[in-house]
């Protein structure tokens, strides 16, 4: 379906207006103007992730909603990344409330497009729809993208061997720190970076998708807590993963939060999920290459496990083995 | 993102096992098991609708959820019929409202398979992503499909030519008047397929899009109403379409409702919308072919109209000139 419908409608238009300048003009767009898009393909095929991001699910009704439609756009775009995908097509469906003024779509509009346009590599808005909901804010974008692997296909959870190293980008918790910031757990003062995190997580620079698409063996982006995520990426590969808590990175913030112990601190922070860097294996002759790469694109990387024959997972501090906690991360 | 975490949640296992047998095994879904899908496809492109089902704006809030599922299924089909496309992918984003039972997510999943399965030439769900809302259902689907245009592209709502006939499938109204009864303005006793067709609409066959590849210059559904639709392709293709509008097919139901003036009521029924039937302009050469193609199919196809040099719209009934109503359909 169309953005907007073309007709007599200056509230139409206005919308019309405000997503069509999305679409930087690729032709198969038509502008926001037809009921369809075509999006041009190639053999074998194209990724494809879709997430939504919902007013009290997922954000809070108060956030700028520049905000949150950036969120809304680096909840795909790490999902691509992590599939060593680069996007190439997004579309979006906005259910907007009745009790929010729809001029107000020209800013989710603005944070879409900069996203779209800084982050994603001039990714055009090739369509969606958008209507009006008597209730919260509704978002879903569905984003495309090709492959950078050599065998054409998607990273995915499953290809570990035994044997790999998993490593992880960026570093795990901030968003936590920054969602008990704004829940008025933690004091906010020292913990700035970690506010703005939680409020407009950031993927690693997409140029980090080709290293993963040529060196990864498995893949995922950690959305739901490390140590959950570790455990799908282990039990699809069927490999057991150890993983040295006390590698984990974390910022700076994190480290001066005033947790007093650091292994109790590292392991609610591998559960709190939000964290949208890609958790993958690769083997350990490949470890250097890809370090040395991803450093020239300002990203860090650290080993934090190991695949070993079996399944599930287990975790050591300081090599001493560690209980896992009852829950994981966000098992929904 | 995936239907549902594989983590231990018998919750979101439960919403994966509702929607996973919807995937057909398609090979690039991974059983909904991985963060994203991997859609086969070929040059030139592929065709993309999206449109979403919002409880209170597009359905009420006591419609039976499989009926919800189909209209949501026939909404994107009937965009894809009218631009010649075939289903080969869905996806589907589920904000489900923490006040309805997860296990009625079932209700919706039978629906969406059925249609996806029975109207859609066995199209796969291949991914999406469900999460609670604390408000109205909000669904949206994405659907992707191969041009079976002889240029490998969608039909448009440009293209039209000066002396193209302007065509219509099935009949006009039924919808409209289905909701009549809804909102207790008329009487359900002898409107029951109206009543029907209202919940979930019957685009005409997929089949008859091979047939709008070949010969329509130009289409679009008609879900805004049939007034409004037709100016906007006139408006598109940069003709003036003149249309006779005691030609309008409508039913039995909609012709025995008992309105005192055929004309009055064509001209109400002409702006319900709704009606998710391709309009379509072709040559006045190829118009027996296609007649004569679609009835193998079941499927009656009515001239209404046709393309003069000009733009706009004009009306007539049984040849006398017709005023344009004040409003010519939903123009949202």
């Amino acid at each position: 379906m169309v953005m907007s419908e073309q007709g007599k409608d200056p509230e139409a238009d206005m919308i019309q207006s405000m997503f069509a300048p999305l679409t930087l003009g690729a032709q198969g767009s038509y502008g926001l103007r037809d009921d369809v898009a075509f999006v041009p393909t190639q053999s074998p095929g194209i990724i494809v992730t879709q997430d939504q991001i919902i007013e009290g699910t997922h954000f809070f009704a108060n956030d700028p909603l520049e905000k949150v439609a950036k969120r809304l756009v680096r909840r795909n775009l790490s999902d691509m990344i992590a599939k060593g995908g680069i996007p190439t097509a997004a579309f979006l469906s906005l259910a907007w409330p009745k009790s929010r003024d729809k001029a107000d779509i020209a800013k989710f509009a603005r944070g879409l497009g900069e996203d779209l346009a800084d982050l994603c590599s001039d990714c055009p808005l090739m369509g969606g729809d958008t209507s009006t909901v008597d209730g919260p804010l509704v978002a879903s974008l569905t984003m495309m993208g090709k492959p950078t692997a050599a065998n054409g296909q998607p990273v995915l959870r499953q290809g570990a061997q035994v044997g790999d190293i998993i490593a992880v980008t960026g570093v795990i918790g901030d968003a936590y720190l920054g969602l008990q910031v704004r829940q008025g757990i933690l004091n906010g003062r020292h913990l700035k970076d970690c506010l703005e995190f939680n409020m407009a997580p950031f993927p690693p620079t997409l140029d980090i998708a080709p290293l993963i698409g040529r060196y990864a063996h498995a893949c995922l982006d950690v959305s739901d807590g490390l140590l959950i995520d570790a455990l799908r990426l282990a039990t699809a590969s069927g490999v057991r993963i150890e993983m040295a808590l006390d590698l984990m990175p974390i910022s700076d913030e994190a480290d001066n939060a005033g947790f007093p112990d650091e292994d109790e601190r590292n392991l609610l922070l591998a559960t709190g999920g939000d964290d949208y860097q890609p958790l993958f294996a690769l083997s350990e002759d490949d470890f250097d290459a890809f370090v040395t790469a991803a450093e020239e694109l300002d990203v860090q990387v650290t080993a934090i496990g190991k695949c070993v024959a079996g399944d599930g997972l287990a975790l050591t501090y300081l090599d001493e083995p560690m209980d896992l906690p009852i829950t994981l991360g966000w098992e929904g």
